[in-house]
């Protein structure tokens, strides 16, 4: 398997016949065994929508990574249109208050923190867990498999920058050490910041129009990618770039219950 | 190195003289060059707290995660007991909106869901962008650090369980993985998930229990580890643990600005 295969998780998936690009499908239907079938009620308290400008809400997570970094701008882009043409909760909701997941989680290069940022605005807008886990799962497979950032400025606000990549993954990590690599920058760079900013407004317009899709259609979603597959197919959480990790030694999962 | 040592980030940083038990210190004190000094104001609106009982929070989130999972559950647990004592907005938050997270976001294994949870949670309240920087900072080191889970309850709710391990990551799928390679089952068991249940309520008690400090201490948190010591010591958002994917040929960081 060459990089980008190995890379692209959406090409993986396709190749073992477990993109289900099917309407409403619900993690019930993964297979999941009876214990994971949620108690609590999979709808709740959705704080409103209307439909969002990609553009607007692009630039705004652009001018404002700065000061909020990855998370928390492209919670900025997208509440705050929503906030003037719905109002509460989004007026008053600190978005400040997940900076901490820059750099993937406090910059320890975990999961990307545009990601968490827009699973988090997911969530208090659809109103529903099965919407939201396959919106977020939608996410993960575009940032992993798209060049990005998609987003360009007229004119860099902290630099002007030459190189776009495809991560192959969601991993901060490994996401801007590709795109330092192909730049030949340090991450203490205005031209990474830049990189950054401009990946934070990609994923919050691609989120956007996710919404946007979602709203259309009468507040239901058509995952792309199966939900959880890479659980089923891997017998446990993970990415399916195995070999990225383990070498050729790649752990054969325990895939029942019990010893 | 062996394993403890390249698995355990404090002992790393200590030997490396990077952890600063100080008090008070701030992100610009960790040497970012000033594009990274916040324009926006690290203050905002907090949405209040009062002591909290850690093993209420544990056993809150413990009793709620099959419903819930992990990140939504540690929120739950936390926010349960300030509903009824702070009110409004815990009252009406819907922690079910972050049940996305679960499984190191939607399945793909990246940083554990209690770790998104417990930030998410700590944001909210200390209403300081650098307090919960360094809260989730520690919480990262803590959840790689400790032989987990932490909590037991008198009587396993959905299986019991005979091993704890250490994990030496927030990574969900190395975490998951090497609990499961030694308690010999399967990700999809009960076993399974009565250890992540048992993991969140230790994450969500050891959360609580950081923020009755910060609340005793007046609202000032004295953190454990440097915010943004992997990136300052690696040149790249980071674990240290470096060797277990790049084997021996770790690449060189360019430290510098520029080509």
């Amino acid at each position: 398997m060459n990089c980008d295969e190995a890379c692209t998780r959406r090409v993986f998936l396709r190749n073992t016949g477990l993109v289900a690009a099917t309407a409403g499908i619900t993690l019930a239907a993964t297979g999941l065994p009876k214990f994971a079938t949620p108690a609590a009620a999979k709808s709740y308290n959705k704080w409103g929508y209307n439909k969002l400008d990609t553009n607007e809400v692009a630039n705004i997570a652009y001018e404002n990574y700065m000061g909020l970094f990855c998370a928390s701008t492209v919670l900025k882009g997208i509440f705050t249109p929503l906030a003037k043409s719905v109002g509460a909760p989004f007026t008053t909701f600190p978005v400040e208050s997940m900076k901490w997941a820059h750099g993937g989680v406090a910059g320890w290069g975990t999961v990307c923190g545009t990601l968490i940022g827009a699973s988090t605005a997911v969530g208090f807008i659809t109103g529903d867990t099965d919407t939201t886990e396959a919106m977020a799962n939608d996410l993960m497979f575009y940032y992993g498999g798209t060049v990005l950032p998609v987003f360009k400025p007229a004119t860099g606000k902290w630099a002007e920058i030459k190189n776009t990549t495809r991560a192959g993954t969601p991993m901060c990590h490994i996401s801007v050490g590709r795109w330092m690599q192909e730049e030949g920058v340090a991450f203490l760079s205005n031209e990474r910041a830049e990189r950054c900013a401009r990946v934070a407004a990609s994923i919050a317009a691609k989120t956007a129009e996710m919404l946007n899709a979602w709203d259309a259609a009468g507040g239901t979603y058509a995952p792309v990618n199966k939900p959880l597959a890479n659980v089923m197919t891997n017998g446990i959480t993970s990415q399916n770039n195995c070999t990225d990790c383990h070498g050729k030694d790649v752990p054969k999962p325990i895939m029942a219950a019990g010893k």
